[in-house]
């Protein structure tokens, strides 16, 4: 049997565009001969689809457009993801669903029976879990087809009581396939290819694994689509971060024939590669999605906001960014100089505004009120947020979207501005820790200096006051990273972490430091997330909660 | 058996507080003779933990709380509610738990079988449900305890495929109790005596159930803790919005004694009422608990303000709230009498700082850029934006948390400036209609005329432009209010919402309005729930989503 396998970029609740675009791959599939086109989880709404699925008549939109995708099927199959009504009186509304399309019509539905809901997944929320499993027989082929999480209950951390496939495997099935919405963080795709090797090897069936591919707001989808032989070595690895439809023979001894050059990656991408791949697409994304085309940002000469530039010009094109240089009474003169050397390389448009008389009457009509009080945070803020003022006040005249350039690490410990420097449409880096933000720089200047070498070999300073730098009320960035990275990846007590060898004082600091900041990343713009715990909504904190704190 | 009820205030996190307050309670149900005293669900720890729950050693200081509490009970018995790791090694990492402690330690465990997972509950993130039910036996009476939404699996809309009571009205107990983390909403008082006395009526037994009482951040719990005798009938009904302590005797005939005047109310309190009751104590136990003792907030003149002021000072007491008054060359004289006017009226302390200067300082270093450009929302958000500034410079100086005074109408059709008058540190009336508004003002009134009649009787209007009215660019408050409520509340889609006999050409714009702000409301101040379905948990949406925009 030929089988295509689909990978593309959907947007959640657009009907229009994902049924077109599931349409159009259709007839191209069919004019390449194949037999069975297989879409991935949720792919006519798009996923997360989120409280959309609450609506009754987004679900009946789901239905249409699986019927418009029917009446093309008259002489092919194909499998798509569709959340659908639950028939049964009892339990949650809906079931995360996978039709079976043949013959102008679907010929069977299987209900995912996993239902990831922790981290980012919320899928209890809406779903009834299927208990009861059966394969699809197509052209003489036996089909195990199961919903993403339904192949990831491993053995080693058992996170449900049952196994799909243990159920599936008693029909005895020829091959698997399995539609996901897995999405990306810089150390998945090394356990998404172990998890499915060892479902191939387990059941000794090949498995073909079709993953999304693009951004819905926060979170990416690294497509990565994956097919196995029943041993379970990889025979095919879909492109990253970019659509694909590929073809497969699946021989009638199981084995695998591609109809196109393989493209099984010798070695793995970086973090840092991935992690830039993945931001490019997140931006790309988020602004074609929302209809924007344009963004702006502050550019202060440091590390972050330089990285965010060089990020959005290589994603939207340099000609759609806008760096607006905001120098205060603090700000160096090198750290402007460095800000118009990057505006220059990168060949993007900026504008310069000092902020100085805008500071000053904001002091002055304040006079009354803190006439004779030291100069401390209340004045350090009033700068980061007049250029808040003036970056949004951008926004509103020229319909630019402001990206956030805070980093992971500012974010955790709140070394930032709420309504200042926090301010944005989309965070960029709030998944990127500084360590990380430097090797990203050095990434981006691989094969010529984009980022001025002095913005990556300065010591880091917010330029609030004079001659401040991060270290003076940060512990230097390896440190804090290390310990922030076991506190809030690995939910590491602070007792845990000074186990490990980390300063006492260092750490109680440090965590309560993070732990005081909850209100502020309340707050904050959508996060792309780029690691498996980011903020936002993969990470529920409560704000009053005095825990660690 | 004499049975004592504790309908407490607890924090999440905050152990040492939980564990005095339980232990208190103990010696002075002892002291009252009380042989069984009650608590509500996940007391130990407070509701809800969120990802606390995910720190191995949160789960271990709730043990050691349990252990203080067990060596308590040496001569009394308690059931408390804590979270405990689940014992079969497949599925989540926690049960949901109760624990019936007698003889100083611990000698029964239920777990919870129902575990809500929608609207503000994410129950499913954390815990396995029960799947096998058990009574327990303590001084010869037969006790069936269950948590919360235990008894919630109603027989009209059975979200769940099991009913914990079916099991447990096998082993023929003499008693239910129930301990709850139920949340406020002015509709849920009615709901819940329904459900309960259906539970009571049903399985032919008294009903002992607490619930919380007090805020944790955006979410309220009102008690309201009851007492029904086995024909449903309401036995007893404990304060709203207080905590409380009470008595019963249990009778060999299964009826009810009270040790105490019964406090059943006689008729239900309005929904007025009960949102100025649940708004009071959302503002106070947020300052509380957070360490805070002053609020700041803009005074405009205008009624939200004015509301949110007056309900400032009965929570915090008028000398901790700070109103401060922005006029801007829009501003009407009237509406600085206004708010004069109220500051009087309260008592509280006032500034009044002119934003002229400010909005002139930042006008004039745009006018390179904005040029030619004319008037619009760019420099009205920056009147907006540059109140922000002020607003914050005052909490950053003086220590205040800002008070956020929109409300649901503006929130859900995106009518208010992010990074403007959508700052603050907890939002108070973000969950109530722009109407109801009115009626709260008139409620405050109800004596005597605190907030001046002409922020009542006045048409709304933003003073951002001259002469403006926000019905210049929003239907009438009585339309949009019953509009945004079939859409948020009821999840009616346009079409639906047409059929009711709204004009087509407004539905349509509402709700196009409510989903293009999505993005604004991701970044606004935590809401005060006091409605079925508020902003922010409870309610997510993508932001990059197209249905129904």
């Amino acid at each position: 049997m030929k089988i295509a396998l689909a990978q593309l970029n959907y947007h959640v609740g657009n009907f229009e565009s994902n049924t077109a675009k599931i349409i159009d791959t259709i007839k191209q599939a069919r004019a390449k001969g194949a037999e069975l086109v297989v879409f991935a989880e949720l792919s006519v709404c798009g996923y997360p689809s989120r409280d959309f699925l609450e609506f009754q008549e987004y679900i009946e939109l789901c239905e249409a457009a699986a019927q418009q995708i029917a009446a093309e099927c008259t002489d092919i199959a194909c499998i798509i993801g569709i959340p659908t009504e639950n028939k049964n009186p009892e339990g949650k509304d809906l079931n995360n669903s996978a039709y079976f399309i043949a013959n102008g019509k679907v010929t069977a539905v299987v209900n995912k029976a996993l239902l990831p809901n922790y981290d980012v997944f919320d899928e209890y929320r809406y779903f009834e879990p299927s208990t009861t499993f059966k394969c699809i027989d197509y052209k003489g082929i036996r089909i195990a087809l199961t919903i993403c999480e339904d192949l990831w209950n491993t053995i080693e951390n058992p996170l449900y009581i049952t196994r799909p496939m243990d159920e599936l495997i008693k029909e005895k099935p020829d091959v698997m396939i399995n539609i996901a919405a897995s999405p990306f963080a810089y150390d998945h795709d090394e356990e998404r290819i172990a998890i499915l090797s060892d479902n191939a090897r387990r059941y000794a069936l090949p498995l073909f694994y079709v993953n999304h591919v693009g951004a819905q707001t926060e979170l990416i989808f690294d497509g990565g689509s994956l097919v196995f032989d029943n041993e379970g070595n990889i025979a095919d690895e879909l492109p990253y971060f970019n659509e694909a439809i590929t073809y497969y023979d699946l021989q009638p001894d199981a084995s695998i024939k591609l109809n196109q050059p393989s493209t099984v990656r010798a070695n793995r991408q970086t973090d840092i590669e991935q992690i830039y791949e993945g931001l490019i697409l997140g931006i790309r994304d988020y602004f074609h999605k929302s209809g924007f085309k344009s963004a702006t940002l502050g550019l202060s000469g440091g590390i972050d906001s330089a990285v965010v530039c060089a990020l959005a010009a290589d994603a939207l094109g340099a000609e759609n960014v806008m760096a607006v240089l905001l120098p205060s009474k603090f700000s160096t003169d090198h750290s402007l100089k460095d800000a118009e050397d990057l505006v220059t390389n990168l060949g993007c448009k900026s504008e310069t505004i000092a902020i100085r008389s805008v500071t000053d009457a904001l002091e002055a009509v304040l006079q009354p009120q803190f006439e004779g009080l030291p100069f401390n945070i209340a004045e350090e803020n009033i700068q980061s947020r007049s250029r808040a003022v003036l970056l949004m006040a951008m926004c509103n005249k020229f319909g630019y979207i402001l990206l956030n350039t805070s980093n992971k690490s500012e974010a955790a410990v709140g070394y930032g501005t709420l309504y200042g420097d926090m301010c944005g449409g989309i965070s960029v880096l709030g998944d990127v820790y500084k360590t990380q933000v430097y090797q990203l720089a050095n990434y981006i200047n691989r094969d010529k200096a984009i980022i001025p070498i002095n913005s990556i070999v300065k010591p880091p300073s917010a330029e609030l006051r004079p001659d401040q730098k991060d270290s003076d009320s940060l512990p230097e960035y390896d440190i804090l990273d290390a310990i922030l990275k076991e506190y809030i990846e690995n939910k590491t007590s602070s007792k845990g972490i000074i186990k490990l060898g980390y300063d006492e004082q260092v750490v109680r600091r440090v965590i309560r430091l993070v732990n005081i900041a909850e209100h502020k990343r309340y707050q904050t713009p959508p996060i792309l997330r780029v690691s498996p715990k980011a903020f936002g909504m993969g990470r529920r904190m409560p704000i009053v909660g005095k825990y660690l704190s």
